[in-house]
């Protein structure tokens, strides 16, 4: 025996009606390379989404065909993720600050049919396009009037192909398991993998990050997403906004720009703001040198990385704004948890022990800790394990692989290594690569290179595991002094004691002139070990 | 092609695992006969959860069985929803202020193998036990202190059926499709229909009602549901508080009363309150009485019946609390708009005027307004037609039906007459059975009515259509003077000039002593039809 209720679909098509028939009048206001400030009501976004799906239909795709992009945060971005998904075609977001070769094979990997590009990408494809093996045509996100000289071959500006259409499509009634949108993630090992994200999970993810406890946008208010929309879908605010009848306020290429955010916050009242931490400290040193206030603002969302406590204490002592910690990963839609207001009436140092903390699981993932043996660990918030989830917008298996990416109990493991506690707060540990494996228990990389970045004279840090006859692992400590300051190894380590367990402290120190980094700026702790592959400890004694 | 996401189910399960893991500490607090004021934690709601689901196991329960309820709000009745649906039984709960012959139809009808009832009930169960044809047991909710003497038979006490059983219970892996609960309506024509509500509809109606712009619970606050549990899931805050973390404060057999609601609401700190307009106005009337203060109470939710104004304004004025009506119905489960904060900045007139209607579709719903012969009509605030909705918590047909219950094209006919605005807010004008049919175009009757019961004099107002040879049909008003005075049926038509359009005046008045009435207290227009078969409408002179 069944339900009896409809067997309506949950699709992204349901999102554009929604809007269209409760917040016609809601603007999308956007920077372009070929326009300082274009602003239009989300009845005109939809018009035009129209304009491209009869486009798209008239060159040929057909549902399922990957449509890839390579573009900034503004509205013919946004056109770009309706016109696809919603007529059966997938909205294939790609990283342009990739390395070429990866992005060749990813727009390989995908057989992406057709390149929907910024003008400023066109230098970057044109030294790659004789190595694409599946597009049939290339188009620029402008006008004739800026159309850049380019000898790329099938190319066609953005407008004109949709001057000629009719805004009138006919969307199709979507199955809710269609695939939507599809993004890679920038793994630091191997090729980046392809995650295919279902309508399901889209909806379903767009409730669960519309939630009073998580990013709760309101009808009337402003969003302005800074984290791209080429990263997991710019954690789905293109899809929430336009479900509340939130104004959209998309910075095009000036993501980075403290002055060009903060503008954009004062002109267009600006309530909520979601990005990387990066971000945030080039919008406070603006404001801290213009002394310029920002008073729509009330939140700050903050993913992608740890939001340093300097930068919560500045939003909120000098301007009322509090920040918010979210994690999740593109494997996860992307969003996993979320940290909302903490309890009042707690003591400061338990609120900022809480507020530093990755959050609680958003409603729709469930989250677990385990030993390696994958025998679940107790929720504590002392025992730490491998963290994996499980929900209906998480990845069952990334694009084009054989085999399923579960645990056999059909769990997903993030690869990071976490505490949570009996209130369901998650603390991220480390990556599970990366902690440091000492006779059968784990030692924290990222908890040591935190004391050791606070040591005085120490500008960077790291810490990896090296092979240990007897202990299996034991962590070596990489410091970078600042310029100038002269370190001892043995001094530093003994700044350890008494600030973590005995055991913890690692065995040995080296003092370095740098540390390698990733392209994204990150410790690269694959390189590191590629360094010390001939690094080996001292022989232990004969017994 | 489909999207490679995991197939996570959404059932109720989600939600009390939720719970468990987020917010162990939360509570329930509870009005029950036995019990001034019951509390304890999601925990040991969930642990005796368990402790019924294996006992329900024990008796032979069967996935899909329907265990019927004749409960009021409290912790017993909402162990009892989590047992039934999340060990795959069906939870029915059923109205008591039914007449006892559909009680006995409902009952029968649904098959229902155990009734769990009130001690307050089993004199009514008493007068109907020999009808049952499906019931194999009764238990009554309470412990063995507190068990009435009865000549039921097969009757167990709950605590006692508990007692003996483990708190650990394998929940099952249900399909989202699978039935979770069944309610059936108490249409004023016909018997009762069932709606068989699924895990689906009943996880994405709460992430519905749960959307900022609804009733946005938050972690930390208190709700306190004074719509009964019978009554479409108490509006899914059984399942909505559990989600966010939210403390339940449950009245038992106190709905109606002013002051319990007061005290409730003062001693547990509620923030937000659901019902229907009645126990607003015992509430309002106990604090006008007492001046008493509800600083906590920040908002209030009203649905069942429009609003009156007075309610909203004692509300904002004396105590700074917000009314949000919502509008819905048993085959809606039951969320279909919401009225959320209106946009700041309107003028005093036009903020009533919208705040005064249904408000919007919460995300998840489709409305339309649809002519006679099917064709939508436009979005504009003025059109008027048959209301249909569509959407994953909508009813498709009702229990046992071998019909759908969908228009050809999959909308479902609300039975009401409304207006549509550009802005998407929704004005209920009648029931489509009410309306008055008058030379191809609709008159409601819910406004003239309303009209009337504004004048000077009038204690109660009834419009119906009656057959009229030229227009097909014409209002006839009916009045029921305030006690000792004397009201002129012409006089009164005549006030209606220049209130409403000249063909929408009544052609009649008749001034009566009482309109009938339904067992709910509203007027019985098929009564009154009933009453007025024989009354004819002057002949028309010959052209």
């Amino acid at each position: 025996m069944l339900g009896l209720m409809m067997q309506s679909q949950l699709t992204l098509t349901g999102i554009m009606r929604h809007a269209q028939n409760n917040f016609p009048g809601r603007e999308i206001v956007s920077i372009t390379a070929d326009n300082d400030r274009h602003r239009y009501r989300y009845t005109e976004a939809f018009a035009r989404a129209g304009q491209l799906a009869n486009a798209l239909q008239r060159v040929g795709a057909r549902a399922g065909d990957r449509i890839g992009t390579l573009a900034w945060n503004d509205y013919r971005h946004f056109e770009i993720y309706y016109a696809t998904s919603c007529s059966g075609l997938v909205c294939h977001t790609i990283n342009p600050r990739l390395f070429a070769e990866q992005i060749v094979y990813i727009v390989n990997h995908a057989d992406d049919r057709w390149l929907f590009i910024d003008p400023a990408f066109v230098p970057l494809l044109e030294s790659v396009a004789d190595q694409l093996t599946s597009v049939l045509g290339i188009v620029i996100l402008t006008d004739e009037a800026h159309m850049p000289a380019t000898k790329l071959p099938n190319v066609h500006c953005y407008e004109t192909l949709l001057s000629g259409e009719h805004t009138d499509f006919e969307w199709p009634e979507l199955d809710e398991n269609a695939p939507a949108a599809l993004c890679y993630t920038s793994g630091t090992t191997g090729n980046p993998k392809g995650v295919l994200f279902s309508h399901r999970a889209m909806v379903l993810h767009t409730y669960g990050v519309l939630l009073p406890d998580a990013f709760a946008l309101q009808q009337g208010e402003a969003v302005l997403p800074v984290v791209p929309m080429f990263h997991v879908n710019a954690w789905s605010l293109p899809y929430a906004a336009p479900v509340m009848g939130a104004k959209l306020v998309l910075p095009g290429p000036k993501m980075g720009c403290g002055e060009t955010l903060c503008t954009l916050i004062r002109e267009e009242n600006v309530n909520v703001a979601a990005g990387v931490p990066t971000v945030w400290l080039a919008l406070l040193k603006y404001l801290r040198e213009t002394d310029l206030q920002i008073p729509s603002l009330n939140r700050v969302i903050v993913g992608g990385a740890a939001c340093p406590w300097s930068i919560m204490e500045e939003f909120e002592e000098r301007h009322n704004v509090y920040t918010h910690h979210a994690w999740g990963m593109t494997e996860m839609s992307p969003l996993g948890t979320y940290n909302g207001r903490v309890p009042g009436g707690l003591a400061a140092e338990e609120s900022k022990r809480l507020r530093l903390k990755q959050g609680r699981a958003v409603y729709g993932v469930e989250m677990r800790i385990v030993r390696e043996d994958g025998v679940e660990l107790p929720r504590d918030g002392i025992a730490y394990g491998a963290l994996q989830v499980r929900g209906p917008w998480i990845c069952e298996r990334y694009f084009k692989a054989d085999d399923t990416a579960l645990t056999e109990d059909g769990w997903f493991d993030t690869g990071d290594v976490a505490t949570i506690d009996a209130d369901g707060y998650l603390g991220i540990t480390d990556r599970t690569k990366d902690v440091i494996k000492s006779g059968g228990e784990w030692i924290s990389s990222i908890e040591l290179e935190n004391l050791a970045v606070a040591m005085e004279g120490v500008q960077e840090a790291a810490v990896i595991g090296i092979a240990h006859e007897k202990w299996d692992e034991r962590p070596l400590l990489l410091v970078v002094p600042i310029p100038g300051v002269q370190l001892n190894p043995q001094e530093v380590l003994a700044k350890f004691h008494g600030k973590v367990a005995r055991w913890w402290i690692p065995d040995g120190c080296l003092i370095v002139d740098e540390i390698p980094h990733t392209a994204t700026g990150k410790i690269s702790k694959k390189d590191l070990r590629a360094q010390l592959a001939d690094f080996h400890w001292p022989q232990l004694e004969p017994a």
